[in-house]
This record gives structure tokens, C-alpha cells and sequence, in this order.
């Protein structure tokens, strides 16, 4: 499959471009009898959506999607499911300016040699985070999906930013808390010196990166397709598939690398009928495979390319050194709109998975009749 | 697609057990003529094969790769090419004395529940390390594909062990020298720290854990098939098939995300008429496809759960609280056979982009007669 | 991957329902560098369109082709197509009468099983051979690829209906006169008796059969990958997802079955260099891969279900038998309007094999500023 | 993924050469728990063995199958299965006279180009019927699975060689005669005019075709993935694997094509709470998913190219005319030794449909202690 295709039986097509006519994704494979709305989908959307803080692009966008297919009287019907949203506010002007040079940090290069030319490069097209709008649309069906099966819940939030650091915190307070500012964060006093931080580098023209955690809770025990489509092989892929990712770990991560064996293992006990461990550095995956322990996963984004200082870079066409400054609408920090996107990367793998693995069955109810 | 096939066109398909009769992969869509023999591939194999130091199991295995199919003459054919290395020195006695009371750490729970208690457990079976001697066959007929295309070299080495670290190196004396030790560390005097912490932790009855980074070089530009698709995307999700592997990064990774846009884009410049970058902060990808700078990769591997200390546990049987000792023949620390295993699933995910974007040709000369 | 998606490398992801809001298909992986506009799709389109002669259904559908991603400034970019009709005359109040008793003939007994009465049935939703308008719009672009690529092309004429069979003719003849009247048979006199049976059947409240026969020509040898993957096998894959299909056969088909092998081989000559075969009774194809001659393809299609008269069937909540007339507007015969859809799905399936096979290059021209 | 992978689910790697070390298939995704020994995939293995009659070719295999992975105390451990058969009965020495020269009907000449003079060609190599051991031994394993499923009985016979058709005869009697002559036509008196069809064309060095027929009992209903996966899809896109095939029709096939509308349908009756048709001329296939009545499918396999008379071809080297006579063992006819192959093909389309949706649980039984 071509690279913009996701999953085996819960499938992602991602389809449009920044400053084309829209931004989507078909779904194929959910379930049939999955009750979902426009407005389920909309107000995932919106958590992900520009515009709406000082620390954000000032770019505006209604995104108000809209099902295309696969949706009838207010259930799946097991036919693909086609979603978009249009795109309105669109100004593509300084990107003619500035083509042939390609801005550093960026794919302008890569996509001119990949695509010859013919890429749609206004607003960086396919590789602008606009596309994940569409990852979010995919990622509220499958929340739905995942909470309707098995009650489960994916949530993410912001860890670290500038190397500010959130402490650490219960499970149920960081769900509960973790939109509650503008830089989803749920400890409020380091979301408060994030904030500081990413309107300092904007002043400066910079930008800043930073580290989001995401958690699922009540995952059955077993998803995941060892070797290769191990549960963490297959979230790490679509995780990656985020733009300014640059590093993906579970449970301790590369911290695990540096502690001893007997420091790190996690010791099995019984508590109320079940099979716990009694810590989790791992991550909830043990072999590849869910431990039924909170899922735990540590994603690292690397600052914003688009910065408004001068930046040197070269004329593709004369091959020549040169210079641009980057100009349009740009977060000086991506992460407080992150954790949406990696709320719904997370759960469409788990999703696919739940479908792959035989936990969730191709059809929600026996019959609408009986419900 | 299951889990035990990797890629699109070259598919590696990893079967056995690691006290079953055998070990081994089927290579689907490795292109015809590619000269190959069994020589080759046990070249490789060997940098993995334990029982070589004092710092990994005492367990000896022969490994000695057969062919099966899909070379003929000594050239690729186009067919499926199956290899394998049989098993020989098994002793699976440990084993039977614990089943039913999960070893912290490893996939025995979690598998137990995912196949029903009908996995070869002996070994770990699947989840065994031993595994990847398939990875490895596979692996070395990659790397060839990819000299042979493209001139390319990928080369891993040991990073960091227990907290010790390799010195920055240029990337040829890294090359040259990372397997001049029984740690594989270009840095011979951290090397000896190194294999002193292992030996130490070893006497513990501990294991250590530590990093691995990859390199890949003279790539061409714009391997990859983004959104999801991704080089990194693909590459982490190979990485994570692992045993052990917890954290991926590539570039600067996790590190870039304490650092300000204008420190972490890499600048564009000309040299000898190529466009390269003058720092390569984002480890040679751009968008999600190789920019033609060197691809770097750090790996992050937890120590090995099979320790000589006495663990807490249940029996799965009475759901009561339990110990036990992990007996049998273990790697104190698997950093010292990582590389190869590493350089294997980084050449098999390039050989495979490669061939999906059209980068190799099917055929690799028009006609044997023509040599 | 589930149902809805067809091909590795030119991959077709059909959506869309035939009383939903519209019917579509997103290409994904259509190289970059292709020429096309919404014009030449809707050219393909318009030879399928129903209302448009007294042999086929009176549902009258505007049908105008969208792009809404994938085309920048009139080429392909290497980025998904999204593309799609709106429906318009859409008329469901027939479906709900009937719902409950499932049409003989049709999908609504097992799609109402599989799909646990979710699916939407309205107009035979997923199952209605509106569906193939998107298999149209994906076709186009495929038959523009191969004429782009190798100047392939593909050609599609009614060979039979109620009987009454089209006479042998000259490949070029039936390209130029297969769409010359309105039952699409290039041989007018057959074509008028198959008008006439068509027109008496309709009469009768009843419906037609027939066979359609497919030719591509110029195509390169060496298209498939056996065995699994060879290039009959995945036409007839492909050709099975038509609705009314019950037969496909390549060359002599079924007739080669009661031949000796010494009349069915085709014998080996050179001609103007090249090698070809004396007679072509093989369709074109040796060992599951293209010969280099025009391959030749025979589809069998049922007559419609959907006829003016009572029929016996159950009710599915009293499980009673019953009976029904089913009302609406249908064909009395699809073959008239079968043969863009039959040259769309060779074409999408000859264009997926293509890239398969290195036939045709990732990008369609090395850069647009050297054109 | 390349050609030599059937499969979503119950996924098929056909591996081996006809003139190799060995034949065999791995099979992945079978689910954990199947009772399965080497002896029931010999027995099935058995049915296809050449040398057994008069009627098929004189090579002698003892084709005893081994297992090399997957199965663990008499079950299958839900791990990829490695099963062969070592080749023995080998002499290439007609093939390297012939080399060069393509003979007709043959892959030889599409291999040569398609693989550039680089595919192992002793004995037809990959085309060879031989690679059809492999789809019996994974096609027993299907079996196995369907059976323990569902009850399901896959079973297919000769309906047609050389013209003599067998007669109508009710499933039982087929099922329980078809394998009791040379011929494994259930209608004995069809069997021996057969035969002695079959020996005339052997005598004369010449070869002869006919029609397999397949009946698949006891199915679920909504088996397959509409519209590229509908099940018409997927098990003609299996069946022309097998060498020789080209035609395959479902249920009245290719007859319909001339029936109307109101003698094709079939009309809905409720027997003993069940709903059925009172007629099976769709072949047990609605709208691409099993109906539930009886799945029947017709193969139409070509007479078998290799014949001992005299024939045109080319050299490839000289591009001149030539001409040759095939020699070797041949069988003069293929369609005794096609019904265990066809039913092994049916069944693992059928098994890999059952496990996409959700038809079959991935672990047959819960626990093996449980027994």
C-alpha cells in the first residue's frame, strides 16, 4: 500500500492538502451499528483547531466536517466512511515567494526531489499538520469506537515544553485536567511557565518543542501481532506519521536503558481477581503485546521549522546559496494543539488491533431491531 | 496482513521457534540477480551468534544458514527465498519447571492469554531473541541489494551500555572499528568500561541495558512514503519488532525537543554541486523521506528480564502470589549482539522503500548473458 | 485490508452510496506528473450514465466528476485523488416499502446479515451499480496512465445479449464502433437484434443476460506476479467486485477446456523483431504474466434482478413466505452501460501491475520546468 | 505485496522450485488452538501425488510433508507455520536443452523477460505444477479449520474432460464417489469414457483439458468483503493461481448470460427456520457474500501445454525460428490430480474470510486445560 493508507481493518485513508479544497479521511472497516454524529466528530476537531489562544497560529478555520458516506440514521453501516472538512481561509501568496528555496527543517526539498516538481507545495500541501485534521476525524470515530467496546479511554497531554517539565501526576486528575489551559497541560503552575516560554520564543521569532504523554486505560490484555505488528511497532509507525515527531518511547523509555534489570522488571501480583504488575516501566506492553497495565507512551516534537528569523538555504534552480525568512501564520509551538492528534493516532492503532485481534466484532448489536 | 510479515515489496516473513526445529525467513520480492551466496548470509550471522565472549549466553548455536529456495546459480531468482538456521543446542527443561508462573518482564503472561495457552513457550518460542536470526538471514540480503544499488552501507554500534557512553566519532572510524571489541564499540576504552560494568552486573546475577545508533549512508533522497508511510514511520515500527526495544529516535531525537527552531533546523548549502545541510540535527530525514545526509538512529534496549534473582510473580493456576528464578543460559546485557540485528531491520525497511519507490530496478541486470 | 480497496501500488478506495450524497473514490498512489482534468474523467463518465437510450434505466444523474485532492495546476501530484458525483434524483420511497423482504437476486438478504440491518439499503446502497461510477472516475485515470505510459489501450463491446452474439471483427473496427450505438456492440446488425430482445424483455416486466468482451493492447510483457498475484488473477479479482458478474475467462477460456493441447497452444514466431504468437487462444497471457499480445477477456453477466414481476420471497420478521413486485427505475440489461466499467477496472488493475512491476516510474517526467 | 502472498488473515507464502531442494508454504495467521498432525496433511497431500494411475505423469514423489514451525504438542500455536515437502525425483537434464527456446503455451518466455535469464527454469521452476503441493498442505490445514469451525465440507471433482461430461448427481453421492476412480469423476460411467479420453490423447503424444467442479457445504452466511473482496472475487483471484486455469464462473456462470431475468432469480422459501432458495443458480453467492445454500464454482482448465508432438517456436538467443519437442514426464491431462488442488485453494479463501470477519475466534478453545 502507498504510504497514506493506515491499518489492516480499521483503515485511515488520508486524502487533501493544506490550501487545496479540503482535508479528510476515509474510514474503511469500522464496524457496522457504531452510533456517532457530525457533532461527536466536531468537537474532537475543535480541541485540535488554530486559532484559538495566543500560543497558536493565527490561521482560522471553521473545520465543520461533514460525513460523505457511511454514516445512515445516525450508525456505521460498515461501508467506508468518507469525512472532510473544507477549507476556507486559505492564503497561499507567500508560499509563491518563497518556492524553489527551500525553507530548512522543512520537506520542500525532499518533496521537490520525491514528487519532480509537481508536489502541491502552498502551505507545504501534504506535509502541512492540516492533514492531521483528518487523522482527528479517523481518531474521534475510533474514541468512539474504543469506549463503546470496551470502555476505554486515550488521553493525552502536554509533558514538557522548553524543557519546562509537568510533575507527575494521577491517571484520572490528568484526564480530567488536561484541556483545562491553553497549553494542555494539567499541572497548571508549569502550564502557566510554558506558556511564558512559548510567547518569549514568539517575540523572539523562534520556535519550541516539547514531549507529550499519552495514556489508554482498560485496553483487554493481548493487542498487538507479533513480531512485526507488535503493539508498539504499529503505534511508534503511525505516531511517526505526526509531523515534528522525532522520537517515540513506552513505559520508561530510554530512561529503562540505564537501570538494571532488577530495578526495571515489573513484578507480577493478584489484586481483586486480576494479574497486575506492581509497577509499569513497561508501558503496558509486555512481548509486544497489551498487559491490560495503562498503555504509556512518551512522544517527542522537535520546535516548529517555520521561525521568523533569517534563515540560510539554497536556490534550487541557480544551486546557489541564498536566504529566506519565512513569513504566513505559524505556531511558535505545536504542542498545545498536539494532544488531539495524538489522542486519535493512539486509538486508531488500538482500534485496528481490537478489530485484528477478534475484540471487537464486525457487527455492534445483532440487529437495530433489538435494541 | 498478520504480524509475523514485514513490508510491502521486500517482504520478510519470520517463522520458528526458538526450541522448535528451526529458525528462518522467507524474503518475497528480493529482485532477480543479485548475486548471493550462503557464505554471505553466515557472515553475518555469526556477529550475532552467542556464546562468542564472556559477556553473552554460554548457549552454543551452529547457525549455519541453508537456502531453500529462490537462489539459483548464485543469483536471486525473483522468487521467494527461504533460509534457515536449524536447531541444535536446545535445552528446554527450565522452561517446564515454571510454566504457569510468568517471568517479570517477559511476554509469557501476555502470551499466555493472546494464544490461550497453546504457544511453544519453551524458549520463549516467538518472543525469543532467537528470532531475530531470521531478521539477521533476511537483513544481510538487504544490506547486499543495498551496496549493490546503491553503494549504501548501514552500520549500528554500541552507544551506551549501564550508563557509559561511546564518544562522538567520525562516521568512518565508527565503521571500521565497531566490531573490534566484544561489546561492538568503536570507543575501545568506553568499550572496556563497558564489558567491566556487564561482568559486574553479570556477578549480580543483574542485566544492564544501553543504546544503540544506526547509520546509514549514501541513500538516495526521498525514500519514504509519507503521511503514513513515513522512512521513520516504517523504520521504528521494524525497530520496535526487536525484543527489548523501548525507545527510537532519529537526529537529535528526544534532545530537539529542548531546543529552539533556530538550533535545530539544519541549514541548506551546496558542496560539490549536491544540496546537503550543514548540521544534520534531524538524523537525514526531512517530511518523513531521506534528505541524502547520513540516516542516524538511536535505539533504546531495557536490560534483559532474565536475571538470576529471585522475583515476585502469581501462578496463573491459583491466582496466588508466588516467586521464582529465572535459571537457564541469558545475556547479562544483548547490547553486544544488538548491531547486527539493528543494521539487519534498518537495510531490510531501506531495501524495501527502495523497491517502492522505484529507486531498484526488478530486474538488477537486463540479462545474465550480458555480465 | 478490508473490501473497499483494490491494488497495492495504484490503489482504488471506493465509498460512497447510491441514495447517500454521493459516490466516489480516492487513487492513491497515481505517480506524480500525469496531465488529467476533471473533463477527460467526466468524458469516461458520461459513456456509463444511465437515461440516456430506451435500454436503460430512466434514473436521470447529472453526474459531474469533483476533484476534490490529489491535481494541482493540472497534474497528478503523487498525492491521493479524491474524487466524486453528488447524487441528485434520488427517489428511496420504493426501498422502504419492500424493507423486511429481501429481493431475490439481490444483496439484501446477506448484506442484511452481515452488516446486522445497518447497512443502507436505500437504492441497494453499497450493492447498486452506482457504486461503478467510482470505479469510472478511478478507471480514467488509469486509462490515461497506460496511454501516457505505454500507449496502451483498453477497449471494452458488448459480444453477446439474450443470445444474440456480435460477429468476429478486426481489433481496430470494434474500438471505433463499440460505442456507435446505443447497446454498445460494434457489429450494428447484431446490435440491432440485441435492441430489439432487450426492448421485448423490458416489455415482459423482465430482464437480459449477456457477455462482454475486453481487449487491451500495447501492453509490455511481463505484467503480474505469480503465483498469487498473477495478472488473471487479479483482473478477474477485480472484474468479481462488478455487480451481475458470474463468469470471467481469458482467451479461449472455458472452450480451451475441450480442446487438445496441440489445437490450443499458441505457436512462437518473429515478427518485425519481436516474438508473438501464431494464434493468441491464451488471451495474452503465459504463466499468469502478459505475453505481449492483446489480452483478452470474456465477462458473463446475469440478467438484472430487479424485474417488473411478483416473485416469492420471505419475510424476514415473521419469516413468512411472501412475495413482492419490485418497483423503481432499473435496467432491463446492464450490458449496454457495462463497457466503461469493464475498461475502467482492466485499466485499473493493468496501471496497479504497472507500478508493480517497475513498468512505470514514480514520477511521469523528471521535473515540470523541462517540459 | 508481491505475488507469492495469498491473504488478509489466513495468509499463504508459497515458496520452492519444481527442480529446488524443496516445495512448501508458510502459513501465518491460523488461529492458536487447531488440532493438526502431519499425517492429515499427507493424506490430503496424497490426493494430488503424481504416478499413482496411467492417467497422470510418472514422476515419483514421496512427498512426505514436515512441519518446521507453528505447531506445538499436536496444535497450532497461532505462530506462522512452515510446512514442505523435500523435491527427490529430480532430472533437469531436458530442461537444459530446451533452454533458449520457449516452449509453447509455456511460462518460459514471460519468465525470461520478466526475470531477465535469472529464474530457476528446471522443470517450468515457479510455474511448474508442482508449487501446487504448497496450496494443498496450507489448503489442509483450511480444511481442518473450516471443519472444526463450522462443519464445513469442501469438495471438488471432475466435471468435464475432453468433452465427456459427468452427469448431474445429488452432494452427497459426489462427495462420497468423487475420489473412487483415476479420473475422480463421481459418475463412473463418465469416468472410464474419460479415461479412455485421456489414454488416446497419450498415445497420440497429445493432451487434453477439462472442467473442475467445487462444492463448498455448511458456510456461514456473509462470507465476504464487497466490493473488491466479495468472495467471487477472492476465490477466482485463488483459483487462477493454479496453473492451466482459465475460466472460473460461479453458480449458472456464463449460462445465465442467456437466461432472463425471472429464470435466473432465485426465490426465497423458509425450510425449517432457515431461509434458502428453492433454486442455486447464483452458485450460493449473493451480492459477493455467501448466501448460505451450497457455494458452487466452475474451473475450466486448459489441455496441458507440455505434448510429445513437434512444434514452432524461437530461439531467444538468435531470434530465428525453430522448432521442438518437449520430452520429460508430462501428464497428458491435469484434471485428475486438480480436485484436491481446488479444494485446497476454496478452502483457504473461505478460512481467510472467515477469520476477516470475524466467522472463526482466534483461539479455538480458551485454554488447552479447559479440554
Amino acid at each position: 500500500m502507498p504510504g497514506n493508507i493506515l491499518g489492516e481493518r480499521f483503515v485511515v485513508v488520508s486524502f487533501g492538502e493544506s490550501h487545496g479544497r479540503c482535508v479528510g479521511a476515509v474510514v474503511e472497516g469500522c464496524p457496522a451499528g457504531l452510533p456517532i454524529s457530525e457533532e461527536e466528530i466536531q468537537k474532537e476537531l475543535d480541541l485540535r483547531k488554530p486559532g484559538t489562544s495566543a500560543v497558536t497560529t493565527m490561521r482560522k478555520e471553521e473545520d465543520k466536517v461533514e460525513f460523505l458516506s457511511g454514516v445512515f440514521q445516525g450508525y456505521t453501516t460498515g461501508a467506508p466512511i468518507c469525512m472532510l472538512v473544507w477549507n476556507k481561509d486559505v492564503d497561499s501568496s507567500s508560499y509563491e515567494k518563497i518556492r524553489g528555496r527551500p525553507r530548512p527543517g522543512h520537506a520542500d526539498y525532499t518533496a521537490f526531489v520525491k514528487y519532480g516538481g509537481f508536489e502541491d507545495y502552498r502551505g507545504s500541501g501534504r506535509f502541512s499538520a492540516r492533514v492531521t485534521a483528518g487523522f482527528v476525524m479517523a481518531g474521534a470515530l475510533a474514541k468512539k469506537l474504543l469506549g463503546h467496546a470496551w470502555g476505554s479511554q486515550v488521553y493525552a497531554y502536554v509533558r514538557e515544553i522548553g524543557g519546562v517539565k509537568s510533575r507527575d501526576m494521577p491517571l484520572d486528575e490528568i484526564r480530567e485536567k488536561r484541556y483545562g489551559n491553553s497549553v494542555r497541560c494539567p499541572d497548571f503552575d508549569a502550564a502557566s511557565k510554558m506558556e511564558s516560554k512559548i510567547l518569549e520564543a514568539k517575540r523572539k521569532g523562534d520556535s519550541l518543542g516539547g514531549i507529550v504523554e499519552c495514556v489508554a486505560v482498560d485496553l483487554p490484555v493481548g493487542l498487538g501481532e507479533p513480531v512485526f505488528a507488535s503493539i508498539d511497532s504499529d503505534l511508534s509507525k503511525a505516531l511517526f506519521a505526526v509531523p515534528a515527531v522525532k522520537g517515540v518511547e513506552f513505559g520508561l523509555g530510554f530512561e529503562s536503558a540505564r537501570r538494571y534489570g532488577s530495578e526495571n522488571n515489573d513484578l507480577f501480583k493478584v489484586v481483586d481477581g486480576k494479574i497486575v504488575t506492581e509497577t509499569n516501566n513497561s508501558g503496558g506492553i509486555l512481548g509486544g503485546l497489551t498487559s491490560g497495565m495503562p498503555l504509556v507512551i512518551k512522544i517527542g516534537f522537535k520546535p516548529p521549522s517555520s521561525i521568523a528569523k533569517a534563515q540560510n538555504t539554497v536556490s534550487m534552480e541557480t544551486m546557489e546559496q541564498t536566504s529566506l525568512v519565512v513569513t504566513g501564520r505559524h505556531d511558535p509551538c505545536v504542542l498545545p494543539r498536539a494532544p488531539p492528534i495524538v489522542e486519535s493516532i493512539v486509538a486508531i492503532v488500538l482500534a485496528d488491533h481490537g478489530l485484528r485481534g477478534g475484540f471487537i466484532p464486525p457487527i455492534l448489536k445483532k440487529s437495530k431491531s433489538s435494541e
